[in-house]
């Protein structure tokens, strides 16, 4: 009866623990091309929670709504931004022939959207009364990779990308640290994954920005996992596609943009994050399914009627829950699936149930079990879920916690980065010669620079030069 | 202080009409390179609205859960299905170049997902058990177009699509005919525009299909608009994708499938099909704003806060309210500019409706103009709602019955097609040589044969034999 699928341990090998992860809980299968990657419903159900709940927030917190622009750019458009597109020129795919026909301009299929969207906002752009200009997009983005990791790194992703214009440098800056907020806030309390916000370094920073912002997480490897940037343009696109208003006083001025994204790779760092050597453990927020009823005696008319009231119950209440009536699969088989799922609550409903008009409540997390009567069900069924997000949100805070060190010296730097990897919490001098040294000898770079900063800074870890800043270091995905 | 936008008058030039509408509504605009289309906010909200409407009717009636599946399709893919090949090569868009390296095999920007799907399809279905398979995307697709009529005609649009693997050919049919059922409610109950089901004639079925149905509407200058289709499929592509499952009795079977869609396009069909010479007039249903409050005396404290309390009131009962307190613009360029946005209602406070304790509500498609008291604000304003839902769809209707028209003789078809259009009902042997002969003289098709046929038929409207079928035939977008 029990046809436990066999899953790698995830503290045996841990990349291998998440391909199987991905692949046995049909969150998403390897695409024909190569790099490529397909998104199977129960894994793009997480992604359609992320449309929901970031949705929102890009609405009524960033008051940005939704449009849709063009998949090509026209080439001559990326090259206007020199940075911009020595940025992006290795990674691009070229559509060369269209309608039969050699295309006289070839256009790339957009790896983000700054240029053919800014070509746009000089047209709409007139007058200091059209500022701020807000749009968002959720769209698909190719970025051309030959090694596919599900989620992580795939040629082609998913994101949402808002874009904005603005009357100073101070309004766009201001914006890009609201969305940068706005991605913090979702990370760690929908998706219950710590985040450090900050800058990022000159080096690291987006391809035509003047500052980068960034949440970064911490993967159980100890490698970090950039969950979401935002960048403060300043007007180097305004410059270049001449997005100007005429002020109030009549002055015709170059509009100062943001831009801001947060990618599927953000699924990666959730299945990475919580998951388990059983699979998946979802945080209830983004469950598509919370609550999982399966009848664990024989599918009578009794036994049926029963479960189906006590999902109701739950659905009526608005807990995202649903029933498990397959015939054909043992009990083993079912509860091992929901497991690997991540579902975060697994009701079980036997004869003693009924009986007793109880339920059987299992947590996904904790494997621990309680009996609740039906009256109680919703309430304390609500009660569980928000326990389970709190408690995944403190676990993953205390390994952050943990694989956070302190170097004093690099030699001290070295020696974390080879045993234990994780953040190092270092002070730098924020010379691009430092960073690169690190980088060939530790594979670790500047990840973020903390918003949060000290009084004093020491020397620089690397040159012993005073430093300016205390940078977050990892080795990064 | 009247700005009033200068609009073409609908039925002097209607397709001039139309894309003033299109643009002054700011419901979308040309992208920069040829055939491409950018939807601004105010179009996509109309999207949101069918990816609100629709997809809960995808996912719950239709029971098909989304995914995503990749942009590009290796060429060979395309090649496997010949009718499919034969039918999309002259309009693909082929990527040649990734990563900075001439690829190897190229890759064409999906015009159509069945290849890339179905080869994934014979990777996950196995077995009976995994019958039926269903699936739906949400996504972009690329179909070259050098000439762009917004909405209804772009190199790249928008739309879902459905598709699905079933044990028989019956099934597979069966649920072509559900998809379609759903297009025509969704069509006919949220959008106000009556359509015509039935099936499409061979020369105009999807290209690898066995049979396409399709549901018609008819566009105010007798152009019909394919508003919706779904086919099926048979078994031609698990036949070259090898897409077989083990039966009950382990026998090896091919799978029957089915694939249906509806695309950006509608939104082109929705502001044809109520706009007046003041602009849009949007279906309370998938308007995104519902009802405008707009406060008519000077923007003083009493003013604002009473009308923030009404739109406070009418949020809270779910209608979808704004409120417009836009300082720098004149009173008759707001009023102008809601009619031109189709607002359903307009609601105006001034002076006297807060003396009153009341607001005046104005209706966008007949301008009758009524009072109501605080108390019976949300009911009436409901109410009205969907009055006007009702009256749009049955004017729409009246208009699809003034204008489909029954031809006897050939003679009075080509007279009809020539003078004003429409739809002509007419009795058709089902052979090619006729349907294309009235094609080439009246420029009309076989738009679709509906479900509901005749007792008995007369002779074929071209060739006087005996007619197997009673058809529509129009012209078409």
């Amino acid at each position: 009866m029990f046809e436990k699928e066999q899953l790698t341990k995830k503290t045996e090998n841990f990349s291998q623990w998440y391909n199987e992860v991905v692949l046995k809980a049909q969150l998403a299968d390897y695409g024909p091309v190569k790099g490529t990657m397909v998104i199977r419903p129960y894994g793009y159900s997480l992604w359609e929670g992320v449309q929901n709940i970031l949705g929102k927030a890009i609405k009524e917190d960033l008051q940005t709504p939704n449009a849709y622009f063009p998949l090509f750019i026209p080439y001559s458009f990326l090259e206007k931004e020199k940075e911009h597109v020595k940025g992006f020129s290795p990674e691009l795919a070229v559509v060369t022939i269209a309608g039969g026909e050699e295309l006289a301009e070839k256009m790339v299929v957009r790896p983000t959207s700054e240029t053919i969207m800014y070509s746009m906002f000089s047209k709409w752009i007139k007058s200091w009364r059209d500022l701020p200009f807000k749009v968002n997009q959720w769209c698909n983005i190719v970025r051309w990779e030959k090694r596919t990791y599900l989620f992580l790194r795939t040629s082609e992703f998913l994101w949402q990308e808002g874009h904005t214009a603005h009357a100073t440098f101070e309004e766009a800056d201001q914006m890009a640290k609201e969305a940068l907020e706005v991605y913090k806030k979702f990370a760690q309390e929908t998706l219950a994954i710590p985040v450090i916000a900050g800058k990022k370094s000159e080096t690291e920073k987006f391809a035509g920005a003047k500052t980068s912002y960034t949440v970064e997480s911490l993967m159980p490897d100890g490698k970090a996992l950039q969950s979401g940037t935002s960048h403060n343009l300043a007007d180097h696109f305004a410059k270049v596609f001449n997005i100007r208003y005429q002020s109030k006083d009549k002055e015709l001025l170059n509009v100062f943009q943001s831009s801001w994204g947060l990618s599927t790779r953000i699924l990666g760092g959730l299945i990475m994050v919580h998951g388990d050597d059983n699979g998946l453990v979802l945080p209830p927020k983004i469950a598509s399914v919370q609550t999982i009823v399966v009848p664990v005696d024989s599918l009578d008319n009794t036994i049926v009627f029963y479960s189906k009231e006590i999902v109701d119950l739950l659905k009526k209440a608005g807990i995202r829950a649903d029933l498990d009536l397959r015939e054909t699969l043992s009990l083993g088989y079912k509860f091992n699936d929901w497991e690997l799922k991540g579902v975060p609550l697994r009701i079980e409903i036997g004869k003693k149930e009924i009986e007793q008009k109880t339920i059987t409540v299992v947590r996904r997390d904790t494997g621990k079990k309680v009996s609740l009567t039906k009256k109680e069900l919703v309430e304390e069924i609500n009660h569980l879920l928000d326990e389970i997000q709190a408690d995944l949100f403190l676990a993953a805070q205390s390994r952050l916690a943990e694989n956070t060190f302190e170097a004093e010296s690099y030699l001290e730097f070295k020696d974390i980065m080879k045993d234990s990897r994780g953040f190092i919490k270092a002070f730098w001098c924020e010379s691009a010669e430092c960073e690169q040294k690190i980088k060939e000898e530790t594979k670790a770079t500047v990840r973020v620079i903390p918003f949060e900063q000290p009084e004093c800074f020491e020397k620089c870890i690397y040159c012993q030069k005073p430093a300016s800043v205390l940078a977050y270091f990892a080795q990064a995905y």
